[in-house]
């Protein structure tokens, strides 16, 4: 016998599959939805549906907006001769928040993976040497400090360096606050072949 | 500026609603929907909303279920003299599982918290008082064994002793495979109490 009612059990089958969400949060959530007032799931339901309908790629920069082009790169303020280049948009979002880059951005959504099969095709990288035709002055790589995002800055300098436009990488280092004591020693390395004058 | 399309930050809002989900886990669980195909969003958005039209109360038991009466309370091998008390559906589950208990449930969809402002009118005790009208033997508190849990559990047994029907308590202690040492005072001064002559 089924322990729960099968609609139940498609919800919390649907609410596992999301990512970070394990077993018995699925089963925690769904008893929260089938809890909460009528309108209120159909306010969520019709929340997802229209994000899914809506949003879409900006046409230029490839991060997920609902217009034609997103607002940053119809900012006549922003310097279109600086791209950054970010794996995602919560990427792209996290250095927004800085407020302190006024260039404009290139979203890859994902970076290149060997292990999980991932090919330079499987990114936006030829669109990224498209915008290139255009006046650009210094692409400025910004994927992760990760094996895959190392891989993919590397390979995407090499692509771009022919071009003879600029290439840079965001420094690796200590985070501001850390403690040296509990950074591994990748970055303690990173950190000292980047050192800067004083 | 907003930094994300105000669908996107509708989705981020409704997913950090839910219990457990940090804005950080909202955000990464709107951007994993959005890149979902579109059959799968609107699959997901259909359990919701199939979920919340099709669950109800059992009329006998109030777990949620489908149906008008719960499959447990349909069961005619399941012993009706014997009804387990429990805070929610999860829990009767968790007994369920153990496959040992043969009698028949009641979900209270809830602990009285004064805390919470949650009083014994805000779960459903009427409905079990009602029940023991029948001919029911014993009643066996499963609630928590959390302050809530034990308050309401205080509470039931005061409600039902002038009635004559038993009232037992599941028992505290140490959880099997428990290790003393990490085990605290309260439960090690509750399994003392509990002790059972070998």
């Amino acid at each position: 016998m089924d322990l729960y009612s099968g609609y139940i059990n498609k919800l919390i089958e649907e609410l596992a599959g999301l990512p970070g969400i394990g077993a018995k949060s699925a089963q925690r959530l769904a008893f929260h939805i089938i809890n909460l007032p009528k309108e209120r799931v159909e306010r969520f339901a019709n929340t997802m549906l229209e994000a899914k309908r809506n949003v879409r790629y900006c046409k230029c920069c490839f991060t997920l907006t609902d217009q034609e082009i997103c607002p940053i790169c119809l900012n006549e303020k922003r310097d279109r001769k600086t791209i950054m280049v970010v794996e995602n948009t919560r990427d792209l979002t996290a250095y927004e928040k800085t407020g302190k880059f006024d260039g404009v951005y290139h979203v890859l959504h994902g970076a290149i993976s060997p292990m999980l099969g991932i090919g330079p095709n499987d990114i936006k990288l030829k669109e990224l040497m498209q915008r290139l035709q255009e006046d650009v002055e210094e692409v400025i790589i910004a994927t992760n400090s990760s094996l895959e995002g190392e891989t993919t800055a590397m390979y995407i300098s090499k692509l771009i360096k022919p071009t003879g436009v600029k290439v840079t990488r965001i420094a690796s280092g200590v985070p501001v606050g850390g403690d040296l004591e509990y950074i591994d020693e990748v970055t303690l390395l990173r950190a000292l072949e980047g050192r800067v004058e004083l």
